[in-house]
């Protein structure tokens, strides 16, 4: 008899919550009207997106920081721009980030376009001086001319700055993951997640996570331009508070100087967390496991036992997605000379050894 | 009568120097005995080369500093590493880096393979305590082991540093850009390079810079392990000299304190030349005309002309090759977790901004 009621209770245990509507992840995501996706566009983007001579020393591409090659970010708490300078914040993974109404953890940019112009001339990462001079040193690269008219044709002056945003939002907008074990099983195999993860699932759906990682991504409903935030931690006085320096950054506050969006934060997607440690908005929390305490905690109020955070980190894991196969963009020449300056104010030399 | 002499003169400017024997690059560099080539070893090599977690922060990998969607280095004087540190020597490309007999500006290593082993631990570049540290991120990256076993077959602990220089070295012996214009005229097609190229080739003969630059790989006569050395500047006193600063680093000296190894340099390799300015040890000289002009008052203690010059230079345009198309390499996750770690004791943390 004992075994009986363990065996249903399994049975029982590993249904998923059909109560929950699970979405798979769409083929494609939403394609601005204004800036429709082609192929000479798409890799002109692509170019851009791993050409490094847009940062003040030549040594940063959005790929230094989005690692295209591995979860779309650099796994550090946080960045290191020119100068060995950190900013204060974990670089979001550019993977399905198309998906994301918004962009920036305060969403402070409305779409792709606008995110991509941020980072260039930012001191802190890129450092460029302004996005003018960013467009000098492009403008000195003969090859990018043609990769622009290609890319914007009909257009009597295509080499700008908003041109060379929109393409590699183009390109961005071809970073999707699909195939997850995840959607494999929403979509009707019902081996692509072991017992485990579907108890994970329900467990994440049970313990309310999808009140806010809800949707495709995870993220909660999501229209272009639209963010969906929540301040975090909305459950206040917990140790991880301190623990993890939680409520240092005034989040969506810092950029709208609004008091109500004080600690409130994008929906961060769930899709590929697994290979986005460490976690938050800081980068403050190391592991998988525990920042899904921290959620329950802070969000829930909720203290799961371990068997549940074990579960749902594997739930997690089934969201990691198939990654297309991609050629490396060759970066245009400038035969005979280069465009990051030679002369550097800031040289600490030391002793030859390379 | 002037127009036919004008011709003449023309035909005789503009053919090759049939005296000195002009060679394609061949298909393969040298394979070392001990280090075969496969594929896997090959997919191995790339992936590390691509990984920047093998540095103190993560944020440099091998084609930070020799970009192989670039002329396989960074065009900047001088690369930079960990906290912003420079060296006093400019990256080398990694483009059929294969073909040196030795490698580094001082010719240090007698191999591809040792060389690999030494950015990783310099201080000023990727800044590692030891390769055993190196390694010991590499083996919580689980998908690692499986591909150091299909890249080293039958060996009963195949995850050494070793191993690790072995396959990034057959990773680079696959970086060899063929069928430049001069490739392709060396075989025959005679319309592969401009008049002013073939002019310039003849230049380059007769004024002596095949002296040094000989072979099909311009840097020499190479033996696997043996270097082709040259004291830079020859003729000394020269206003590039100060100018340039090119008597500051003692250059191979500095390896071997022996004192006939002063401002002894390895001849480096013409090939891709156009891709990889600034120019010479130091990165001092930004453009290929200036190169030009002072390799041939230090080396030859000639001053060319400026068509002579721009002739020259068309010639090293000739050189550029083809690149092969590469597939990007999927770095092997570690689900969960970071093995870069997460307390940095250099923080300079900024205001929030990303």
């Amino acid at each position: 008899m004992r075994l009986v009621t363990t065996a249903f209770a399994m049975t029982c245990f590993c249904t998923p919550a059909l109560a929950y509507n699970w979405e798979p992840l769409p083929d494609n995501p939403p394609i601005p009207a204004d800036n429709p996706q082609s192929d000479a566009k798409i890799l002109l983007g692509k170019t851009l997106f791993f050409d490094p001579r847009f940062s003040e020393h030549g040594t940063l591409s959005c790929n230094s920081c989005h690692n295209v090659m591995a979860g779309g970010e650099d796994n550090r708490p946080n960045s290191i721009g020119m100068h060995d300078a950190r900013g204060g914040r974990s670089a979001p993974t550019v993977w399905n980030s198309a998906f994301q109404g918004v962009q920036f953890w305060d969403g402070r940019a409305p779409s792709l376009e606008e995110q991509a112009k941020g980072p260039v001339v930012n001191p802190i990462e890129m450092g460029m001086p302004s996005l003018d001079e960013a467009m000098a040193r492009l403008r000195k690269i003969p090859a990018y001319a043609s990769m622009f008219e290609a890319a914007f044709p009909g257009e009597n002056h295509p080499v700008t700055a908003d041109n060379a945003a929109k393409a590699v939002a183009a390109y961005e907008r071809t970073l999707v993951t699909p195939n997850s074990p995840y959607d494999r099983y929403v979509k009707g195999d019902k081996r692509a997640l072991t017992k485990q993860q579907v108890r994970g699932m329900n467990t994440f759906a049970e313990a309310g996570c999808v009140a806010c990682h809800s949707g495709p991504t995870f993220n909660g409903p999501q229209a272009p331009g639209q963010g969906f935030f929540m301040k975090f931690p909305t459950f206040e006085g917990s140790p991880f508070e301190a623990k993890y320096h939680l409520t240092d950054d005034g989040g969506r506050f810092e950029a709208t100087k609004n008091p109500a969006d004080r600690h409130m934060w994008r929906v961060p997607t769930l899709r590929n967390i697994a290979l986005t440690a460490p976690y938050f908005h800081n980068g403050q929390v190391a592991t998988l496991d525990e920042a899904v305490r921290v959620m329950a905690k802070t969000q829930l109020n909720k203290t799961l036992r371990p068997t549940q955070v074990a579960d749902i980190v594997a739930f997690l894991n089934g969201l990691t997605g198939e990654f297309p196969k991609q050629e490396m963009p060759r970066l245009p020449t400038t035969p005979g000379f280069s465009v990051i300056p030679p002369i550097d104010p800031h040289l600490k030399q030391q002793r030859p050894h390379s």
